[in-house]
């Protein structure tokens, strides 16, 4: 893989990206940081709110690094992407803005909302099948069959770099960051925030989602592995990491110094707590970094935790937090 | 009233309350503002999010200014005041972090979640009656009958002074801010703001509900009126102006460029936009700002819109927002 440049890419995809808020992590009535960020103590978290970017989630920054990078001849052609929601409604936004055509294959169960937003930004949309990797599939064969360019959801260089801009904000924002709890799907967000911050001396703990955790198992194989996707309330989450992966399995395993899962019951809580607590509106996939805290997990020393998505619609999150 | 001092007062309260984020207004799938704040231009919207305040709500700067204050004679006999929610909330939270013993008298129809949390931080809770005029001669009964100091909800220049900290870090984070659109109720916020920005050159815009207009009305009555409460969903905003205004009622008139009334459609339609576009719990006392761009409303220049408070529980954001 090229060098990575966290830094260029922020400077790129500045005019479409937006700088996200950091909040201090309060339990109800506890006692916690003041207006400034003080001088690092024994433990304190915050949350670096992706759920309120641009779309919704963290994925518009590698959309954006990734569609900037385009030749004016694939811009021509158009670009498909599989998604499960986020990574989809990223990329229609993305291209709507540059005049690029887009098309975004998803498995069936992908939220509504998210379809909704894909259709609103004017892209085409495919439900390509029950499973993510039919959809992933789909992709790859209108790819060869139109002359369009994938952008790959995370397993590619551009979009790693795009994600770990996030990283460099928090570096930004948090002076003394200790540690980063990042939620962990196919990898691109972990890979990239970790590559960002690793030569800072950070320290990355990685969230599985329990059944949403192909990429956890992957690594224990020491290979792609291919599993069903279960039903889960994180399902931005689900999805295989691709039988050719290149580039975020190895990454991953560089960057990561532990790895949590959770369960369904802790995301649930997360995602109350969200609401409640914090008076956010946070997917299941958004909140396990949340649910890691939830269920127990006490950082060292000063950390961020990145809530990375808010696409979820008012009746799942009214059965969730009511 | 004694010279306002918005400079010492955020210096006071900094460990006790939040600096809040701002974020872009954005239409889905609006091209707006990018990663940074750019130069002023033709029209551009912002989102002060005191609902990420600390308690949910911008209350707790006054309550904290105020609490402060205090001698500590006063502090050791305790303190009482009147609220619809979050006002109570906020200084139920600063009496418990100074071992203060807070009492707060609400009308019987204030919001049950807020009532949790007032209850959670430990302060006696009363509620005095169908009306929110009877929970403040309640709240007056007792500070004389049991020698409690009274924490005015805004009529009081230390609690004023505490709440234009808004203003001021909105000045700093915001360069060419032009116009500043804020919830107006007792009157507390928009002179604090008010106070704090006209110095700047900042026009002021304030937003009443429809069914809790009480000071709009006294303004244009020319003194205080008494009028009972109506259902809103913006029920933060309910409550008199008190008979003896003192301070409000006059530093509104000044300070105030342009009223906008707005009613229950608009304001549940912007608790809508600020759960599907914004990802953010608002309550309709905290959306109002939010609802006159929803009813068509166009700011000139530069503004910025304050939410002032997230406390809605899940079942009453379903009913609006699904």
């Amino acid at each position: 893989m090229r060098e990575l440049d966290f830094d260029a890419a922020l400077e790129r995809i500045r005019g479409l990206v937006w700088r996200t808020p950091l909040i201090p992590v309060s339990a109800p009535n506890a006692d916690r940081v003041g207006h400034s960020v003080p001088a690092a103590r024994q433990s304190d978290a915050w949350l670096k709110l992706e759920s309120l970017q641009r779309t919704g989630s963290f994925k518009i920054r590698g959309a954006a690094n990734r569609l900037l990078g385009l030749t004016p001849a694939e811009r021509a052609r158009g670009v498909v992407a599989v998604s499960s929601g986020n990574h989809g409604r990223a990329v229609a936004e993305v291209a709507r803005i540059l005049g690029i055509r887009a098309t975004i294959c998803v498995p069936d169960w992908a939220d509504p909302s998210k379809l909704r937003s894909i259709r609103a930004a004017g892209a085409r949309l495919i439900r390509a099948g029950p499973s993510y990797d039919e959809a992933d599939e789909r992709a790859a064969g209108l790819a060869v069959a139109e002359g369009l360019t994938r952008v790959h959801p995370f397993d590619d260089a551009d979009v790693i770099e795009g994600q770990g801009t996030v990283g460099l904000e928090l570096a930004e924002q948090l002076p003394g960051l200790g540690e980063v709890i990042v939620p962990l799907s196919g990898g691109g967000l972990v890979a990239g925030i970790g590559l960002a911050l690793k030569r800072r001396g950070v320290r990355v703990v990685a969230v599985s989602a329990q059944r949403a955790s192909v990429m956890l198992k992957s690594l224990e194989a020491g290979r792609p592995l291919r599993i069903p996707d279960e039903e889960t309330i994180a399902s931005a989450l689900s999805g295989g990491i691709g039988d050719d992966n290149r580039l975020t399995l190895q990454l991953v395993r560089e960057v990561v110094d532990e790895y949590i899962v959770v369960e369904e019951d802790d995301i649930r809580a997360a995602v109350r707590s969200a609401f409640r607590d914090h008076h956010l509106v946070v997917e299941g996939g958004g909140a396990v970094g949340l649910a890691a805290l939830a269920s127990g997990y006490r950082p060292r020393g000063r950390a961020a935790v990145i809530v990375s998505g808010g696409n979820i619609d008012a009746p799942a999150l009214a059965a969730v937090a009511g």
